[in-house]
């Protein structure tokens, strides 16, 4: 295997092997900016836009909100991630790909691995880009029309969620959790960025297990059963 | 990184380190004898019990079956693989051991990964044997009992399953498919043997889904609304 010392990318281990990488020109707080503003804007449509149906809760508005913008993450930014080998050497047209691009070569900081294109992340990435990405964004509909799934289908995303955040973090921790160019973007990228879809996942995981729980109460009630 | 042909394992890539491998000295046809009977006692335990429950279908005591078998073999199998890192070299006085070490000494010529300890084959199996393998045997008594969790139970481990499974196959397939002794054992091994891990799962979600589905209507029928 070939190991050169490849000084001209800013990733840690100093030793990963990226021979065509080209720095990337936008700086943290302009990607940053972006995200958060384009975030900011999809979460104020959909709770306007919600507040004019009729008998939804807040939290089923908050959760739609959630879901609106953790699938458009999936999609754009993940499904970028995934799909597009040769990201980091790549000079693009389309300012939606480069904010994509260098994002990513932005977040390597945090997780080499990402730059280094490491089967584990690409593989997480990529079934998260394309079944909880579509899947995410048709739970905003199911909550909103009140679907018979909305509750499972929560819970499977949801589930999908942890389990690659676990995936994520215990392959790291496996391959000695050294992929982070320094403690600040250790402790901003890899673990505040991420705890995002393990806290708020686990916390929709309980409340729609309740939910489906209720559910079986009652029609074990009407079958005037009571073994449920 | 040391890069030593070591040709004293039968395992593909020849070029995988393994300094200190012991041949396994039980035949497959023993560790397959074992298995097979030790499975197969515990499936017609659990089919003659279920049968004295009163009102449990034909179905719900052939899934009782299948979650105490793969919720044996996650904890058993997969638990003792997970955290016995060195079980390749180990010699072990307990006759279970034995037969759990030679069974992944001899699985690992259909995918050597388990031998060269891949940090995404511990991970799953590390997160089936703690997570799903009790959690699989609570659906035999969540089934037995009918409680309220039953269909949503099952869901999540099937789930988890599938993700395993599929994070299994596609990072193999990324890192070059080249991780089989010979044709026969990458169809009998990689592929058949983890395909019931793939379209038993599956079944299982699509009727697990179902019914927690036809929960819902029934409570949303009670509540007269026609919005589910």
């Amino acid at each position: 295997m070939e190991s050169i010392i490849n000084q001209s990318h800013p990733y840690v281990p100093r030793d990963l092997n990226l021979p065509d990488f080209i720095p990337g020109v936008l700086s943290q707080s302009t990607i940053v900016g972006v995200y958060g503003s384009c975030s900011l804007f999809v979460v104020s449509l959909i709770w306007i836009v919600s507040g004019r149906f009729p008998k939804i809760s807040k939290i089923d508005r908050l959760l739609m909100c959630w879901w609106a913008f953790t699938g458009l993450t999936h999609i754009i930014l993940e499904g970028y991630f995934a799909f597009s080998p040769q990201f980091y050497t790549e000079k693009t047209a389309c300012y939606l790909a480069e904010v994509c691009e260098f994002s990513r070569k932005e977040y390597s900081k945090g997780d080499s691995r990402y730059a280094g294109r490491d089967a584990g992340i690409v593989t997480v990435e990529g079934i998260t880009a394309v079944l909880e990405g579509p899947a995410s964004l048709l739970t905003v509909y199911a909550i909103a029309k009140k679907t018979s799934y909305r509750y499972i289908l929560q819970i499977a995303i949801s589930l999908g969620h942890l389990y690659g955040t676990a995936v994520y973090f215990i392959t790291s921790y496996l391959e000695g959790d050294n992929f982070a160019a320094s403690t600040y973007y250790y402790y901003a990228y890899y673990v505040f960025a991420n705890s995002f879809w393990v806290w708020i996942p686990t916390l929709i995981v309980i409340r729609s297990w309740k939910k489906i729980c209720a559910a079986f109460q009652t029609e074990s009630k009407d079958e005037k059963s009571k073994t449920c």
